[in-house]
């Protein structure tokens, strides 16, 4: 029985997490969760899986929350997500959470032995120097919950990671891989939460329209697997079922397949090394599907990818000035404040502004963190 | 450095291992081989791996050479392959020869306790049972050239194999995959030689062509992976870049791709847990690929495959008569004494005729093989 400790519980990553909690109760046990302002799922989630342990938002919901659960421990904030990761009963922390604010509670976990399944790109993209030192102090294993990279994880199994050549990282192109950056000067919101093959956040759909989803994935790659840029590749492969592939030393290449279903990976983060059941996930049919497409990604019509190829190579305090920016700027396009093309020149911008440190500290990164989305806000008013 | 006993070294597969050795003189040592009839090719491979033991079939080219090269054993005929396969100072025996003949130096090096990387379908197929078990007892390593069952392998890498599902066999479909049952009367060797992905031998380049050979590998992954015949499929794969795929009871799949270059499962035999370089060996670009096809295969298209299932569902005896039926077959057919489709009907009527004896042993195995030869042979006079 593995007891859990879950951030960001009622997002999309932490709703499916609750799905496989639900379906394996012989396996997992709910410790601890945090969620946001979700009331009504959180007592949901509650009710269904008893934790020990619940966080939200506001203290206000928390202490309403309380008074109806009076055995069931409450907390709320920022300082709330450190008390879910570091609940004492829990060997696995599952991060969820969206963006910089699940780095402490990571830290704090790693700090305390905790397995770490990490589905906050932030936390690796902006402070994966900090994370991996501390990983390998307290011999934590950081298991990864995105797909692309459970499938390089997992095409990894078994084999000596000295003999690894190259990483590709497979990319559906999202909502607007057929258009050309002429078209995408007109699009919606609503056009660009339309993805093709995953459901996922608003967020994470927009950032794979802009493939700034691809370029966080391609930094957490080279921070995860300590592979250099220039052997990680990205691959255009519009049907997501390929979900990564790693190329060896003789030229044999692993991949790992299936169909799109997020519960694949985040439930093989939980369950590694083994593997269970996955309540009514389809199998995968490649005769059904009749044909795998691949292309060659372009760098001028992605140019978020090109943006954090670039941020990732430079390192430092970009990647976090690169990251807020982004979801500044995602969220002002969400609320129809700025054109979808602008969200990469609000990200090209803040990087040409930037002074870079390398190797910043957690301060120096949250500080990096909150000035960009500020700057970001005072660009558009 | 690992020093190894080849069987077969001028065959195709054979060939192709010498090119491996060559090119790591630091990490192989080739001290025993046989070849055939073709001496020429066996002085090149004495002056380039000065071997130790050297097997021909027939004594009085041993004889010859024995006078040429004083300071290395020869032998011949059948006790030569035992000779090379039990060689004291080799500890993996490659069995690359064609045909049952194979077999009992197979079982030889087992009983010597030799890591057994097996390219000879035929001792899998006729004596699985006899091999397995042998290989069991004396804890031996049976390690697959094919490159489907290399494929499936790498695949199992690092996994629990209680975990898995199904083991999904690619096939190309071969030089006629593209024809009917009735474009089929009329082929020519020369057409069925001409295989559109494998530069291979003859004999299994015509098994390719008439599916056969997938045949025989499902029976082969059977025995290899212990895997009941309801979890083995065969997919039509015509680019022949998936080698083979295993799915997981998680509905994860994991596949080994690659150009197609038998070397790289040779090798990966004899470098196993390792990989090396292959020399020249073409790295995979899914991108200039751009696309890859599959298809279900159709049983009644491919009739060898059909009666391969049965055979191997049967089991006992029947495995060895059919693939005795279709070797003999493929020879008249490459002979021109038979057309192409008559090779299935001489497997099917071999079958049918068939006394089946379960869990045979070697003599019987042998008995079967060499009375369905001759069975089939007196069918054409």
């Amino acid at each position: 029985m593995k007891k859990i400790s879950l951030l960001g519980a009622t997002g999309s990553i932490g709703l499916q997490t609750i799905d496989i909690l639900l379906s394996h109760p012989d396996q997992f046990k709910l410790v601890a969760f945090s969620a946001g302002k979700n009331i009504d799922k959180t007592k949901e989630i509650i009710n269904q899986l008893q934790p020990e342990l619940v966080s939200v938002q506001d203290e206000k919901d928390a202490v309403e929350l309380q008074k109806q659960y009076p055995t069931i421990h409450f907390t709320s904030g920022t300082k709330g997500l450190v008390d879910v990761a570091t609940h004492p009963d829990s060997t696995v922390l599952l991060n969820a959470v969206l963006g910089s604010i699940g780095l402490e509670a990571t830290l704090a976990a790693i700090r305390l032995g905790k397995t770490i399944a990490i589905a906050n790109k932030e936390t690796l993209v902006t402070a994966g120097h900090i994370v991996m030192a501390e990983a390998e102090k307290y011999n934590v294993p950081i298991l990864p919950v995105d797909s692309e990279h459970s499938a390089v994880f997992q095409s990894m199994n078994g084999e000596n990671r000295k003999q690894v050549k190259r990483i590709i990282l497979t990319a559906s192109g999202g909502s607007f891989r057929d258009k050309t950056r002429e078209e995408l000067s007109h699009v919606t919101v609503k056009d660009a939460l339309n993805h093709p093959n995953w459901s996922m956040g608003a967020k994470i759909t927009i950032d794979s329209a802009t493939m700034m989803n691809k370029g966080l994935e391609v930094i957490e790659a080279h921070v995860l697997f300590n592979m250099p840029y220039d052997n990680i590749d990205v691959l255009l492969h519009k049907e997501s079922i390929i979900h990564s592939l790693v190329e060896y030393d003789d030229t044999s290449v692993i991949a790992q397949l299936g169909t799109p279903d997020m519960r694949v990976p985040i439930q093989y983060a939980l369950s590694y090394p083994d593997r269970l059941q996955v309540n009514n996930s389809e199998r995968l049919n490649l005769a059904q599907i009749g044909q795998l497409h691949f292309k060659e990604v372009d760098f001028d019509r992605f140019r978020a990818l090109k943006l954090a190829y670039q941020a990732g190579r430079t390192g430092g305090t970009i990647l976090t000035a690169m990251n807020a920016a982004n979801e500044a700027a995602v969220s002002l396009f969400l609320q129809g404040k700025i054109a979808f093309l602008q969200i990469e020149d609000v990200i090209e911008n803040i990087m040409n502004a930037h002074s870079n440190i390398l190797m910043p500290d957690l301060e120096t990164i949250l500080h990096v963190d909150s000035e960009t989305r500020k700057t970001v806000l005072s660009m558009v008013k």
